[in-house]
């Protein structure tokens, strides 16, 4: 089973085994263009601030290069493999024809024809109109998504492409998500996947955004949902399938075939997204498994058989991260963002010194862990990246409390730290509230590395914390959609059952130190409360933004 | 004319010329014993946290080396010199005998027998249980000190020693300033400044606080102003004067002369606190100078011709500053302090390289220098060592908001700079709403050498700066002083006028920047409206407190 995880700035492939999940071999391709920020390749067209594309040919490399290169390098004959999984990240979108050419393959000097990587904010004005006029209009699926749309998603790059470069936009047959657009590269026909649909395509109860709203927004925008799938899940509309996830899109083409290695007529999963495959990586697809995924930012996933509106949730999607149950997003902006921001700005020559070859992290860490809770005097505001969830507002900036002249550059790590994980405790609490239970915190991603941390989050949650158990989630997790697509388990929950990898209780709270972290989350919160209608903190931007000028 | 000046770590002699305060020659006397707080010498009897010491000794010695070496330097012959006046820190203050002797000459393995220096925050349970008798019982006095005397003082130092030494208190036939107590070794006669007396020794309206109230604080301290001095201003009870500023406190003896150099019979000044007698260096003792020494903390110094209750001041006390007005004193606990402590922890090994020799305050100015008011998108709360002005409290702490992932490091420093302005500007607002006119703002102290910290404060206080035109404020403002004392003058105004050094509209405010800091101010008053109560900043620290025990 070879499932591949396409990520910011590469792809890497990962050959499992079906019976158990075990990872037998991998490779890593880069992307030779990485992120387009500044300018387009070959002809040097500049782009505005906040434009983040991608090449889809870099894409296609990793097909070319990663896959093969991880199934010899897990020893396994071409003909043993019986499936292949991808997820991508989301909301990563491109302008296409019918077939599915990229719209950048003819048009490379124009902006608008490549993919707007997820991280493309320039479309903010846009997602803007599009949150007022829904908000004005009483749109029944706002609420799905907290009450606000992100600029990274669909609709909004959409509709900055129709103001900004109508005639791309006239020529865009298909709009389509680089999750499903790899998949229609393998199988040879177009599919659209419910997750990516759901959480970025605004699609919810069977329909998007009704035409009335569309023109409202812009005449020339009414029709825009001809561009992705119509009909209801698992219909196949004007040939396209709206797909279940863990679905069989279709068979490796000839051509795929020559790409990967991978022989002709295996079975290819349906498109998803890297946070989404990963609960199943985690084995932890079942209703109140919350599985946060930690890294420069955080990504909160969890089925549950209840809908609710969360306020501040990303969004929830009916069939979501698992078929028959609702799934949940939400997310913060930045967390290990912070602490590299703090470590690469904030902390002086001495302490390098000190630091030695175990580095900055390590040795903050060592000593953070040595002070009792609350000995630093400290309480922060993770907001360092703006609040994503519960507050959805990237105007928003962070905050530290509490310094005296004999505060160190631990303290503030440490503090920074902890705020992280009491944003992460009002996004428990929030879906709590809300009716939504969380029965179990799971953890993935790159800050596992860091079992202080770990321990803050199991004190500050007053819960145990699970782990991951595979480096690999993203990839092992579309492996284990493939196996269902290929029919080797019935569903994703048993697939996940035998493939995925989970340690429970791996930190277990302490209840004096969650008893103390209380008296600071009670601080944390009245900070949150008095800084979160922005007024000072909007105020402090926009003089800044005036000042920059 | 000789000016001596003792500070917290040397002692600096300084001789002027009588006509024009020219400055002849100094020199400096680093204390032998620096600040006493981990243990006695000698005997290495441990100190408690929070103490603060300072050796009689290293005061002697400063006569004993600065004085002579200064007139050496300044090349004058000893006959010339026609007075000595001296400055002190306060309230720095001792127990001593009948005659004059330190009881830590004595017993010098009894911590309470040495001087406490004015930074010693041990009695702060003292300062409270003062305070709030006083309120409860509406002393007249209260007002007078903004509400609260300070720890610092002396009632709160001598009821701390009554309380764990009570053998000690009762040795101790008088408890003095070392302002007062050192010209006493010059001149052989007790005598008591008004200065002193009125700020730290709450004597208001020719009384101390009355016996009935000492009584209730602890019975045995009752008759505690018994080692004070007694009597009206100008009044000689029981051989002890409380003398006038600028007033003859006596004339050298012969060991005084053995030690300094100076022939005996010359006239030496009534004793003085630095702060005060740099208002005289300046040339700024008329109503509404108010003068703001700045360095690792701020004092604010201003005679006035009315009498207020002004919310936070430190104090006010008639002819506390000039005989015939009303001196007000207020002050910010840290400032330059707050650079020091965040360039010492917060700035990365890249700034120290690129800084050079320059040193890293420099570099950061410069790059601080080169944006916009509010480009840095930040503000502060100046509160890193407590708040002494407006609110009087010390267990306040700093709060640093608005950082975003793209803060640098020169842009929070420029974000403290500006939060000391806005704590300045707090003061001044406060004491003009309160009906007493600041006239004209003058600085004086060792961050008059960073002019672009010099025009933030103008732009902020949007009023122009008048600079002292002497690096040695307070020797020459104790010369200056001497000067009245040997009759050179009639009074200090006239003195100052003649030897005193001040550039007006030294730095002028910029409209536009003034209009873009008003609106940062805005949001300062919002953070100082919200953290002033302490509920926030007292809880944290009191977690921090038990955390550390």
């Amino acid at each position: 089973m070879v499932g591949v995880d396409f990520g910011t700035l590469s792809g890497r492939a990962v050959v499992v085994r079906v019976s158990d999940g075990a990872e037998l071999g991998s490779a890593v391709h880069e992307y030779a263009h990485r992120v387009i920020e500044q300018e387009l390749p070959g002809s040097g067209v500049r782009l505005g601030p906040d434009w983040a594309l991608q090449s889809p040919q870099d894409w296609i490399d990793v097909l070319k290069n990663a896959v093969p290169q991880a199934i010899a390098a897990a020893g396994v004959r071409p003909e043993e493999i019986v499936g292949i999984g991808t997820d991508f990240t989301a909301c990563t979108v491109l302008p296409a024809t019918a077939d599915g050419t990229p719209l950048c393959f003819e048009t490379p000097d124009e902006p608008h024809a490549w993919p707007k990587l997820w991280k493309h904010h320039a479309a903010q004005p846009h997602a803007d109109r599009i949150n007022e006029l829904a908000a004005r209009r009483g749109e029944a699926w706002l609420p799905r998504y907290g009450g606000k749309i992100s600029s990274e998603w669909e609709f909004a790059k959409a509709l900055q492409v129709l103001e900004e470069a109508p005639e791309v936009y006239a020529r865009a047959e298909r709009w389509i998500e680089a999750a499903d657009w790899i998949i229609w590269q393998l199988t040879g026909v177009e599919s659209r996947n419910i997750c990516t649909v759901g959480y970025k395509g605004v699609f919810q109860d069977g329909a998007y955004p009704s035409e009335e709203y569309l023109a409202e927004l812009n005449p020339g925008f009414a029709g825009f949902v001809g561009k992705l799938a119509t009909g209801a899940v698992g219909e196949k509309v004007g040939g396209v399938t709206l797909a279940h996830l863990g679905g069989l899109a279709g068979r490796v083409t000839a051509r795929a075939s020559e790409w990967t290695g991978i022989p002709e007529g295996v079975a290819v999963a349906v498109g998803n997204v890297d946070a989404h495959v990963t609960a199943a990586a985690a084995d932890a697809v079942r209703p109140g498994q919350m599985v946060a995924i930690m890294g420069t930012s955080t990504c909160h996933i969890m089925p549950s058989d209840r809908l609710a509106e969360v306020p501040g949730m990303c969004g929830v999607v009916r069939d979501g991260i698992v078929p028959g149950l609702w799934g949940y997003e939400a997310g913060q902006s930045a967390v290990g963002d912070i602490f590299a921001w703090f470590v690469e700005n904030f902390v002086p020559a001495s302490y390098v010194e000190r630091a030695g070859e175990q580095g900055l992290h390590a040795y903050l860490t060592a000593l953070a862990e040595k002070q009792e809770v609350g000995e630093h005097g400290l309480v922060a505001l993770d907001w360092f990246g703006g609040n994503r969830s519960v507050l959805v507002d990237h105007n928003l900036s962070g905050v530290i409390v509490g310094q005296t002249l004999a505060t160190r550059p631990e303290d503030v790590y440490r503090a920074l730290i902890e705020s992280t994980a009491f944003g992460t405790r009002m996004i428990v609490e929030t879906f709590e509230r809300a009716g939504v239970p969380v029965e179990e915190f799971i953890v993935a991603g790159g800050l596992l590395k860091n079992p202080f941390l770990m321990q803050v989050y199991a004190d500050v949650l007053r819960r145990p914390l699970s782990v991951i158990g595979s480096d690999q989630g993203p990839a092992l997790g579309s492996a284990i959609h493939a196996a269902v697509a290929a029919g080797a388990y019935p569903g994703i929950e048993e697939a996940a059952a035998a493939m995925g990898k989970r340690t429970e209780n791996a930190y277990v709270p302490d209840a004096a130190r969650a008893d103390a972290y209380d008296r600071l989350y009670a601080e944390y919160r009245r900070l949150h409360d008095f800084f979160a209608d922005g007024r000072m903190l909007h105020t402090l931007r926009a003089i800044r933004n005036e000042a920059a000028k």
